[in-house]
């Protein structure tokens, strides 16, 4: 993993991902009592980041494996993005599923043109299940985010933030990233560990799924004791990955821990103050900067909002309850 | 007005205005029977275009001018806009509202740091206070859309849709335009003819409310009976402007019109399509897009999505109506 990676998907991605800019608010900036700056990944493609990886993995692809297709173990957002990121490109692409997801997730997956294989929590083997189909039809694994050109795919993100801090006049910040596995926040790592080496990123996650806050206190990798139970399913995963964590573990400052109620608060915010739709997961981020201000440095903190793939049902309850 | 006068504006503006992308969604597609490319102008400063104007026209006044300080009559998108970017110039701001606007408009307008002056609607004569006021203190009127600077500002959004257009290999396409007074769709129709002239403006209003659509027909300039009594409510005017009118009369083509329940059905779509948040008058260019295809001509079509400032409550309305 190197800048040149993030740089080469950076130009693969050019012209095909949403160039988000960098919203704020007043109001925002009142609440966090410095100045807020949010990259919302929510309007890309797909509606998260995962489209950059998803497309930086099967744009690397040599032509005779993407002709045979992909493959992608997903319920959620990189499941999405690498499938239109695979239709773009005209590879098949299989997602495996649990078969007790979300219909809505099921639907959306195929209806960007995947083949959706579903398997059973309990009694199947996701990944002999996977392994095998891989086998018998030549496709790639496009792993979530312990991948290097997903990791590199996501540094876009990064060097998107490094351009525009820089117009803003904003050389040193924290920049608070939502943390699942850690692709995202490596891959903004490592572009600002090149382009913009006064940001450094201070991942975040879910109260109770602390792994990647635990692992860089430790330095070693620690593990969630649970798997679900948080409101922020994009984020939830059970440690950070081989590859990702020496990264965040050389590069990144201290994690940040929000509550469920935190996530939905700054849903609620983000939908008043800056008109964008956040998911649980996505919006972690944010809470932690309007709402753990004390446990943040400087007089500006750049947020990414990784994603806004909610149902309505939820965000009608953050508005109800937070709205203000 | 020229493009002369929005190039100036798109100068001014440029590294403050957020650079908005042009979204799109498969899902969009589907529905729409061609490919729609969404500009998402809720996520400006302010939550909506209406920064783009108030910038322009404060910025353009001589030091002296801008000193004494602005003025503006409206209890929405135009007050928060020319509030914010007077503040940003240190330029004393006055907005004059109806003492019956609702309070989160005040409240919002006045920590935008703006003079709230309220006048009662039934027995205040608005422009004679306001040219009382502008008279006393020396300030400069800035009009919401009869007015060439802020018309010059509002057509930087259309010198933007031309640039992303090209590269998305676009030379040709209807371009739907939320329409009040006109000032977004005439600085757009200007932006068009000159760096775009394959792209053409289409107004779109509310049900009822369709003057510019009317006048556009029959050749002058043609008037509502109502002036409430729509839910898009940024977008009620009596009559199309003496400036913007012949504008639109030169360049733009034949007006669309929506129901109010087909803009509440744009909002929930683009909250799970795009993850943006939508007011209903910055939704029925979004709406005629998805819901009036047969009156609409091409393989694409770009729509300005104008701004997002809803209340909680009538988001809530749309998703629960119509949030599939």
């Amino acid at each position: 993993m190197n800048i040149d990676m993030i740089e080469a998907a950076a130009e693969r991605l050019s012209g095909v991902a949403i160039r988000t800019p960098l919203l704020s608010s007043p109001f925002l900036d009142d609440i966090a009592g410095r100045r807020v700056l949010v990259k919302p990944e929510c309007i890309q493609h797909t509606g998260s980041f995962k489209f950059r990886g998803g497309w930086s993995a099967v744009s690397a692809l040599p032509m005779a494996d993407r002709a045979r297709g992909v493959i992608a173990f997903s319920s959620g957002n990189h499941a999405q993005g690498v499938a239109l990121a695979a239709r773009r490109h005209a590879a098949p692409c299989v997602i495996l599923m649990p078969s007790d997801a979300p219909r809505v997730k099921i639907d959306n997956t195929r209806a960007l043109g995947a083949e959706v294989v579903l398997y059973d929590r309990e009694t199947g083997n996701r990944d002999a299940i996977g392994a095998a189909l891989a086998e018998e039809r030549g496709l790639t694994l496009i792993r979530p985010f312990d991948e290097p050109q997903v990791i590199a795919g996501q540094g876009t993100v990064g060097l998107e933030i490094a351009e525009d801090a820089r117009r803003e006049d904003v050389a040193e910040a924290e920049v608070l990233v939502p943390c699942g596995g850690g692709g995202l926040s490596s891959g903004i790592a490592l572009a600002f560990e090149a382009r913009a080496p006064g940001l450094t990123v201070r991942p975040v996650e879910p109260d109770g799924f602390d792994d990647v806050k635990r692992s860089l206190a430790s330095g070693g990798i620690e593990r969630n004791n649970r798997t679900a139970g948080s409101l922020c399913d994009a984020i939830l995963t059970p440690a950070p990955g081989e590859i990702t964590f020496p990264i965040l573990k050389r590069l990144a400052r201290p994690g940040l821990v929000v509550t469920d109620d935190e996530a939905l608060a700054a849903m609620a915010a983000a939908f008043a103050r800056l008109h964008v739709v956040l998911e649980p997961g996505g919006a972690v981020a944010l809470a932690a900067a309007l709402y753990h201000a004390d446990e943040i440095a400087g007089g500006t903190v750049i947020v990414v909002a990784s994603g806004g793939n909610v149902d309505r049902a939820l965000l009608i309850e953050a508005l109800n309850r937070f709205g203000g």
